[in-house]
């Protein structure tokens, strides 16, 4: 964003500012449900509340529960999908939408509708085609191996690794997504084996990051696909731009307008209570609380942002 | 935005650029197809093309047809419910929702399913609740000269009225708003007769404005409420940011993911071929052209936002 | 039907049924809900049961509250139908369908995937149309004139009317007709003004007659289309046929399934607690009993009939 | 049916009936389309025409290819829903509706808003669920041979058989079933695995039997439940009436409204170009042409039962 009058502006110790928006979400720590489908999410201790906030100039600034692993869950679609735009370019959108989905009742007959081509990739049924698109001609376990070569670079931790509590409670949990998957196969839009293309997507959702390790990888989104530390250029600037778009129409299922109505950032929440945001020329936020919402976003998560926005006029639309 | 890094960036030439902008377009003057619904807007000339940018300084430049008036269609609903979100505060929200709507084809079933409530303010089921809520209790036709003066001040243009032959169309060939409008009535989310709330609706959508006008009058929306002319307090920040948010996940009916996308800008189009866009922190952009995409938003018009983004980078999402 | 051996059964004595099937259905009166929706209705006594059953020969047996009128409301639909198929024969198929209508829910999404063709008659959209298509070239008034002469021939009785506070509740409580009137005519399936439709239909709607009259003035339908006492052919085999295949796939909204699975006859009920029922062959039947279930069918009605089939075995199923 | 007035009429002959039926449907040979989602079944002669007539006193009057074996597909769910209902009883009705479906792109959305319970047996998703309650506790294979068994004995014929090529080109071809059946899965509606009902259901379908075998096989249900030439007692009576009753609402998919229009006998078609129906009283009558309609229903079998009821006033509704 070019030429905003900024001189008057007083900088901004980021430091206090992760410290007083964790004060100021601690009230909602233990609020909303736990997911309950996956007996190895439901075991997580609610009142967990981390916040990282990944600057452009390479410091990240957390607090509270900041470095202890969470489960990705569909927050990995973003990554995923970074890498599926990579490979196959603009052919993707001949495979999955980028328009909102509008309410989850529709899931299925706009699947239908659409003749199986998935509203967009940050729905589970847009996802699924994601993985498909990325295993393309490899094998499952490669595009898994990618995917996680992927995330350790950009978070710089080589630590970053899958729960296979997790993979295994998604596989057995897994009936409405092989549901998904099956129909997306019946309609042709599935190039790989229906069981292949589960199993790196659970894999994906099963994938253990901290705060820290998830804003400091979701950085680039923030600098236009240009890591702003390593000068990496991960993606082009015009899909970067595309990510955080979708991110912010569509990046939690039916509160994606109220998180941008409310927040103000391109956001995605995954289902293990994280929630990952990128304010475009100024850095990436991570935040993880577990309780959910109805519509599946971390409600504690979701006031920390709201507060941070608050504090600092980050919002987009300002 | 804060502390972005914009010293090096050479100033731009804003005639320069609506004059490359319009030449970027000029290709798809009259691809597309007008409006044919309403006798009134299918007479347009479809070769008309324009474009407006309102500067934050006060100048407005502006190309082509851009001091033509048109009918400004649903646009007209973001003016609409600036109004009423200053009369009604949040509990506008009791009467309609905020999230995207999905496909059109959901948008009965939907209406339906959420007991009345329409998704968000700018579907046609939505407006109609706005407008209503305008109404209040007052009659239809001061809620019409408020809305009529709220443009003309915002604009600065005395001159701005209701084109009468687009009024008589919209009456005659809105079986289907009626349709909506009895259906809100039969949920109870309508609190004036139908046929008053529908008449403030269709002259509402029958204003005529030139691309000059509607640039200026939605200024506020990119300076947070305020117009950075004036000074004038037009609305508040939050409602400001959270009408941007609106129009970004929901502007452009089952386009408006695709427009995030390409363009990335808070945007709204309308049947006449207008589009009012607003660049946070920078201006107020309109274009106009008569020849509609399959989800009725302004084809050239579309392509010229998409080239003014491109030439200058200001999308929300860099 | 032919051939079937028949010797072995003792012949039935009417007036014993009718008797025991009102005290068998005894125990449900007042069970369910008299239709809220509708003022005039609202205020009907919940525990009046009534039955009539019309034979062959020109006898009607009654018991309970069989010569109190009640308002037929959608019952009326069956005789509207008649009429109109006469007048226009297999061309009312252009403008409604002839398939069960599935789960109410659908109701408008299916009217909006079958571009505003309703799936079938004895839905309140379809109704709608049949009354358009009465209605034809002549007025509203000759429209529910016809109606009206043709109900007093078939039932034998002037004393027929019509409730003139019922069709002052239907048409303030209107707004789902209107909005479905309004939509049926957006898709130009309405050749005549939407409030002249609906005017015809309310009267329809609100027409009174008794289980007596009803019983009486459906007799046609049981006898191939020939009235079996004054031997008048009211319309073709074929079409007394289809009627008869309507009410048995369509005639209680989204109870129809449960009906034909119970009862096994040709049936239609109306909000106002009536039924009535066509026995092939043999003669038709009217019950009466305000409290609704959850389908909008007489509780206590469809006991009744229940029960008349099992001491009977007239179910067309065997 | 009691008291009807049976003495005028003359008797019929039987084998001149399905001779000139077979006649007047011959002009359809070969019209409509040949099921193609199935390799195994798109290579069937389109030309082939069969009607068999099997009558109470035993004998069964055939015409054309009546003795050739065809793929019974979704037919079989008669039998298999015969014999789950013996077993399970009323309790089936906690898993499955009996409602007729509405239009078929109702079919998944329909599935979700009534959590995972089929609007019926006959369709697709209640026809898997019909399979599984047949398993219980027993195996798949042993719920396989109990069918095999049944057809067997109801048709008095050792030699009826599964045709294997059709059951991989099933499971091949499954994707839109196995996408159904998870779902179930998905909303506890399945207490075996998705394969074992699966391939139960794959099996079923691909049984084949003839015309004539077919009609043999389903005179009990037009005999309230008792075969009359065995005078076995396979199902209660009012289970008979009741499988009648959902044959006619529900036994054609998004045809089944015109099949009760046109023919007006409870009756089951399938994709191989075979229905079955019921004359209740008289007898069942199989017919098999393997061209299609929209609703993959056979085009000239429809025809041939509309001609026999033509000729002999054998509708449920005379």
């Amino acid at each position: 964003m070019l030429e905003k009058n900024i001189k008057d502006q007083p900088p901004i110790d980021y430091q206090a500012l992760v410290d007083a928006v964790l004060d100021d979400a601690s009230n909602y720590r233990g609020h909303g449900d736990v997911a309950a489908y996956l007996p190895a999410l439901a075991q997580v201790n609610p009142n967990k509340l981390g916040i990282a906030l990944a600057a452009g100039d390479g410091n990240v600034y957390v607090a509270g529960d900041a470095d202890e692993p969470f489960s990705m869950q569909s927050i990995s679609t973003i990554f995923t999908l970074s890498l599926t735009f990579s490979h196959v370019g603009g052919a993707l959108w001949n495979h999955v939408g980028r328009e909102p989905a509008g309410a989850p009742f529709n899931a299925l007959v706009q699947l239908e509708e659409e003749k199986g081509k998935p509203r967009n990739p940050l729905i589970n049924s847009g996802a699924i085609v994601v993985c498909d698109q990325l295993i393309g001609r490899d094998t499952a376990d490669e595009a898994v191996d990618e995917i996680l070569d992927f995330l350790r670079e950009r978070s710089g931790d080589e630590s970053i690794d899958i729960d296979q509590n997790v993979v295994m409670s998604e596989s057995t949990a897994g009936s409405l997504n092989r549901s998904l998957a099956h129909f997306l196969a019946a309609w042709g839009n599935l190039t790989n084996p229906v069981e292949d293309v589960l199993s790196v997507w659970f894999r994906q959702c099963a994938i253990r990051m901290s705060c820290r390790q998830l804003a400091r990888a979701g950085l680039y989104l923030a600098f236009d696909g240009m890591d702003p530390i390593t000068k990496a250029e991960v993606c082009l600037p015009s899909r970067s731009r595309r990510i955080n778009a979708l991110m912010l129409t569509s990046g939690h299922y039916d509160n994606s307008g109220d998180f941008a109505f409310r927040i103000g950032l391109p956001g995605k929440s995954g289902s293990g209570g994280g929630i990952l945001a990128t304010i475009p020329g100024i850095g990436a936020v991570a935040v993880w609380s577990p309780g959910l919402n109805a519509a599946r976003t971390s409600l504690a998560g979701a006031v920390a942002l709201e507060k941070l926005v608050e504090r600092t006029g980050w919002s987009v639309f300002v």
